[in-house]
C-alpha cells in the first residue's frame, strides 16, 4: 500500500474510508461500534478514525448509534458511556427488478439487502415492448409510493430479463418478449433513475439469488435450470457468474431444436397440436392432469423429462456443477425432480445433487436485487488496491 | 509487502530471489542483463541483488553470459565491460506424458519450455494398466538415454490421459483404458521419478497446449473437443482451465446415451455391426470412402456429423466460448468444420469461432508439458505474498 499512500492523499482518504466502513457494516443499533473498537477493528490512527468518521456521518453513511448502554457485551461503565457508530443501512434504497413473459417484479431493499417492499404485476404475453416498458415503469412508481421511498434515494437498480444482454444492457437477442431482441433495456430505463442500472440475464439473476439467498447458499459451482416452456440456464463458477464470451452461456433454449423440432410445446401437448409457447396455465393442466393419472398427460410428462433430462444432463457434463438448481415454472416441477435425479445418475459420470429452487417465482427479480447490491458493496466498500483491505 | 518482510527474512530472501529471477526469465546469452540493469528492473538495491544473483548462480539457475560484449544494446565500453547474466534454461529440464488407447509419448523441454526431444510408442488398445504403464517408462528411458539427459536434471512431470482425475492423480473413473478407473497413476508414476508429477484430463491437456502453442493462442475463452470415438472436451474460462466441481467438466461421451445408444461406432458403421470402440482405423477408412463419393460411408459420415454438432452444441450453449477448437482425430476431421460451423450457426444464439487443432496428436503431450511448465514456473517466479511483484 505504501506506493499509492505516497502518492495520492485522496486516494489514502478513501482507503481509509472505505475501512471503516466495512468495520461498520453490518452493525445494526444494538451491534455499533465505538472509536475504540474501530481503531481496533481497522488499525488505522485514532485521529484517522475520528476524521473518517465525522467525513462519513456527514456523507449519511454512519450514525451514531442511539444508545450506546443498550448494546450486547457493553459493559455498564460510570461516566458518560463511550460513543459508538452503526452503518446507516437506510441511507440508500437499492432496487430489483424482474421483467418477464408474463409479469413484471419489483423489491426493494436497504444498502444491507434486507427487504423493503415488493410488488408483482401481470403482462400480457403478447404485450410489445414499450407496453412492458410501461408496465415495469408503473409497477416501480407504486412500490415507490407505497414504501414512502423518494426515487433518489435509490443507489442503484438491477434487471433480470430473459435474453443475451450486452454489458451496457442492450438486449442482443431476446425471443421470449416481443419486441426485446435489440432493445437498449438499460438506456431505456435509465431515464427513469438518477442511478446506475444493471441489466442481467434471468437465469442468471436466478442463480446469483439462490446463492445468496435460496437453495444455493454456501455452494459456489452451481447450474440453475429454468425449466419453462423457453428453458435458460445461469451458472456460477468458484462463486462468480459464468456469462460466457458473448453473454450466451446457458442459453440451452436452442438444444431442442437439435432433437429434430421436439419442443417443450410440442411434447407437453396431449392434442396433435403444439401449445402455445408461452401458455404455462396449459402446462400447469397437463401436470395435473399426470398428476392424477391420466394417461395421455403422463406420456406427455415423461416426453418432457426426457427433453428436460437430455438439456440438463447437457449442461451438467459440460460444467460439471455440485449442484444442480431446478426452478422457473411455480408449480408442477416437484415432480421432476426424482426422476430427473435418477436420469443424470444413469447418464453423468459424476452427477451433482439436484434441489429445488427455493426462491421459486421470486428467484429473478432477487437476483436483479443482488446485482444493484453487488454494485454498491463494491462502490461503497472496495478500493482499487485495497480490495482486500479490513 | 511491509507487514510480511518485517517479519520473514527468509521470505523477504525468497521475494528478492523470486523478483531477479522474473526479470531474468526469458534471457538468452544475448539478452542478459548487467546488475545496473537488474537494479532498475527490480527497484532492490545493488548490494541485495548482488547477493541474490550470488545465490542463484550457487543453486545453478543463473550464469554469468559468456561474452556481454556481445549483447545488442551492449555499448562497446573501454575498460573492462560490465558481468552480465542470464536464466539458465538448461538448468532443469520438464516432461511431458500422453498415456492414450493407441500410443504414449513423451516431450522434454528446458525450464522455459523449450522442446529439447520428443518420443511416441503405439500401445495396443487392449493393453493392461501395467503394461501401459511399462510402456510410458520405457518410452521415457529412451528419450531420457536418447537425449543424453539424467533423470535428476527433471524438474517436473505433467501427463495428460483419458478419464477424470482426481487433484492427487488418482484416475476417478475412465473408461477409455482398460484398468484405468481407480488406478493411483500419479502414485505409481512418481516411484519412476524424483520430482513432482502432475496428472491432468487428455481433453484439458490438449486445451491447454494449443492455447500455448496451438490455435488458442491469445484466446482465452476456448472448448476443445477431442471428437473421437472416445469424445472428451477441456475448456478454458478467462485463460484457466475449469476442470468442475469434480474433475468431470467436458466428460461429454455419455451424452451420445440419451440419443438411444445412438454412439460414434454405431453411426460410422456402413455394415450392420458396430465399429470396434476404439478401432480408429476404421474409422479413417469410412471418412476415406466418404471423400471418394461411397454412399453408405456419406451416410455414415453424416449420422456422426450430426452426433458431433450435438455434442458441440451442448457444450456451446452451456459455456459460451470465443473459440472452438476441432482435434482428436489424427486425419478426417478436415471435412468435419464446415458442416460443424453451419450447423452452430444454426442452433447457438452466438456462434463461436471453429477452427482445426493446429497441434493435432502432439496437442496432449504438449499440454502435458505445459502442467508441468506452469508447476515449475510457479515454483520459480512466484512467492504467495509477492505474486505480482516484479
Amino acid at each position: 500500500m505504501s506506493k499509492l499512500t505516497g502518492r495520492d492523499p485522496s486516494l489514502l482518504r478513501r482507503i481509509n474510508s472505505t475501512v471503516v466502513l466495512r468495520a461498520l457494516r453490518g452493525t445494526t443499533a444494538p451491534a455499533a461500534l465505538t472509536l475504540t473498537e474501530l481503531v481496533r477493528a481497522t488499525e488505522l490512527s485514532r485521529p484517522t478514525v475520528e476524521g473518517v468518521v465525522e467525513d462519513l456521518i456527514e456523507a449519511g453513511l454512519v450514525a451514531e448509534a442511539a444508545d450506546a448502554a443498550a448494546r450486547p457485551g457493553g459493559t455498564a461503565r460510570r461516566g458518560r458511556p463511550a460513543r459508538s457508530f452503526r452503518f446507516r443501512a437506510e441511507a440508500g434504497q437499492l432496487l430489483g427488478l424482474e421483467i418477464g413473459p408474463h409479469r413484471v417484479a419489483a423489491v426493494l431493499s436497504d444498502l444491507t439487502g434486507r427487504l423493503t417492499g415488493s410488488l408483482t404485476r401481470e403482462v400480457d404475453e403478447t404485450a410489445e415492448a414499450e407496453a412492458r416498458l410501461e408496465r415495469i415503469r408503473g409497477t416501480v412508481a407504486e412500490l415507490l409510493r407505497r414504501t414512502g421511498t423518494a426515487r433518489d434515494a435509490l443507489r442503484a437498480v438491477g434487471v433480470g430479463t430473459p435474453g443475451i444482454v450486452e454489458a451496457d444492457g442492450t438486449v442482443r437477442l431476446g425471443t421470449a418478449l416481443p419486441g426485446w431482441t435489440g432493445l437498449a433495456l438499460g438506456e431505456r430505463l435509465r431515464r427513469s433513475f438518477r442511478c446506475p442500472v444493471l441489466v442481467e440475464n434471468d437465469a442468471n439473476a436466478a442463480v446469483l439469488a439462490e446463492h445468496w439467498k435460496g437453495a444455493a447458499r454456501g455452494v459456489d459451482d452451481v447450474v440453475m435450470v429454468l425449466a419453462g416452456l423457453s428453458p435458460g440456464a445461469g451458472s456460477l463458477i468458484g462463486g462468480r457468474l459464468h456469462r460466457g464470451f458473448g453473454g450466451a452461456a446457458g442459453e440451452i433454449g436452442a438444444l431442442h431444436l437439435l432433437g429434430r423440432e421436439v419442443t417443450p410445446e410440442r411434447l407437453l401437448s396431449t392434442t396433435d397440436e403444439p401449445l402455445h409457447p408461452l401458455d404455462e396455465a396449459a402446462v400447469a393442466r397437463v401436470f395435473a392432469e399426470a398428476r392424477v393419472g391420466d394417461g395421455r398427460a403422463r406420456r406427455a410428462m415423461d416426453r418432457f423429462l426426457a427433453r428436460l433430462v437430455h438439456d440438463v444432463a447437457a449442461l451438467v457434463l459440460a460444467l460439471d456443477p455440485e449442484l444442480l438448481v431446478v426452478g422457473g415454472w411455480a408449480s408442477g416441477l416437484d415432480g421432476v425432480l426424482d426422476p430427473l435425479r435418477a436420469e443424470l445418475e444413469r447418464y453423468c459420470l459424476r452427477p451433482p445433487r439436484v434441489v429445488l429452487s427455493r426462491l421459486g417465482d421470486t428467484a429473478v427479480a432477487t437476483g436483479a436485487l443482488r446485482v444493484a447490491l453487488d454494485h454498491t458493496e463494491s462502490e461503497l466498500f472496495t478500493v482499487e488496491g485495497a480490495g482486500t483491505a479490513g
